[in-house]
């Protein structure tokens, strides 16, 4: 049993909002927990975008998103360095209880994902000690294998947590997102060896047949193949305690109301996982 | 180094072609083996079709494909089982290195990937004792987890090959398709654990972006995210002495003069398993 105490509406979800709108939206829908986006904060300003959520009463489940960390030229790598020792520091100002990181795909023109998971080993390396100095959570996420040639080489949450595991618990995790991992048959031993280390915990649901983007090719819970009952079991057995966030990214749920996205989201939610 | 001798061309390459006239591209192009599809075969009917391979002197690597198993109906698990005896039968007439199976999605009106894997354990099951009676050799494929839904449960060649173990090794082994599991970070291993096991090899590139349909999203080896010769390196090492062959389903590819597409096929694979 699962309650909305528990819910975090993922801001991805409502995009056609800005931060002050999904704040209020949260607030008119009793949401108890917000998951932010850095192009979202940035418009209104760290400072301001912090004193919101803090006056406004909700939880920051998460900071979406640092990572692409798989440059060719070493001034790129090093920008991407800079721009996520930046998203840390936006982490730690809004309290969010992690940084998730999408790390990044094959390095342009090579087809060497080796060389690409090392380029992320070493960058989280050199993320980690501001890290910990501003107490945040980095949440490494594994994306489906479909995003691994141009958005992550981590495809399976086994790879995650195994690149997680090199570092302490209390300043690296994993972010565990339904739409990317459901289909491994693995995924539930990777979720028990999780323990101690699930610094977030995303739900939308897989459709059929996958829309023309597949970026945005999300549904709601209870429109496709994943069973969030069970999933979720499995990941609060792990001992997380966290806020669960919903995050869709489709068209057509952001061409309807928010409160009716909202409204979904959470009968949805209560209904699946209550 | 791995010579033009051991290409095969499947047929789904140059699907605009009926069987008579992929014979006859492969025998101008000195290709000296095919990959078969069943609707092609039952076209000219399996005789004539069996007489005319026969005839050409071309190597049969496969026929593609049994499986789709998972069906909620009982009725409809017997016809499957039916059509896949059928198949047996036909990949005996053709002296088809392997029939490939493609196992099949969750069972309709459930989330439970489980029942789907049980449920294909159990048709492998039925099949084997005709297949080792006309010595056909099942193999196992494995797709891409963006098929996981609704065509193929078993996502990591790990999964195949599990399941392949089951079974005696000359009636049950497994097909690699450097498309469906290039992006496992497991698949090396995975590969060296399928030594006597390797029943097929196919290959086509992952391009980005994905095209809108992603059943058609198969690039020239070559033109994408895979490095062939490594992988290549990988199944050669763990013992497979096969035909290889090279499997694009693309429309582009298609409505490409067949002669132009034998050509890209010839050099692409020369270039870059030469």
């Amino acid at each position: 049993m699962i309650g909305l105490s528990r819910l975090s509406m993922n801001q991805a979800t409502v995009s056609q909002l800005n931060l002050t709108q999904t704040i209020q939206l949260c607030l008119e829908q009793e949401i108890p927990s917000v998951g932010l986006w850095r192009h979202r904060v940035a418009e209104l300003g760290i400072s301001e975008s912090a004193a919101a959520v803090r006056r406004s009463g909700l939880h920051v489940s998460s900071l979406c998103r640092g990572g692409f960390f798989t440059h060719a030229e070493p001034d790129a790598r090093r920008a991407a360095l800079a721009d996520n020792l930046a998203a840390v520091q936006e982490a730690a100002a809004l309290q969010a209880d992690t940084l998730v990181l999408v790390s990044g795909g094959l390095v342009a023109g090579t087809r060497d994902l080796g060389l690409a998971r090392r380029m992320i080993t070493d960058a989280i390396a050199a993320l980690v000690p501001r890290a910990r100095e501003l107490s945040v959570r980095l949440g490494i996420e594994a994306l489906h294998p479909m995003f691994c040639a141009d958005r992550c080489v981590l495809t399976r949450l086994a790879d995650a947590l195994d690149l997680a595991l090199l570092f302490p618990a209390d300043t690296v995790g994993v972010v565990i997102d339904t739409y990317n991992v459901w289909w491994d048959s693995q995924v539930a031993a990777d979720i028990a060896r999780a323990r101690g280390r699930i610094a977030g915990y995303q739900l939308s649901d897989w459709v059929v047949p996958l829309p023309r983007d597949m970026l945005l090719g999300r549904g709601h819970l209870g429109d496709g193949s994943i069973d969030f009952r069970l999933f979720s079991q499995q990941v609060l057995a792990a001992g997380f305690d966290g806020f669960i966030e919903v995050e869709i990214m489709n068209q057509d749920i952001w061409d309807a109301p928010a409160s009716q996205t909202a409204a979904t989201v959470k009968a949805r939610f209560a209904e699946l996982l209550g």
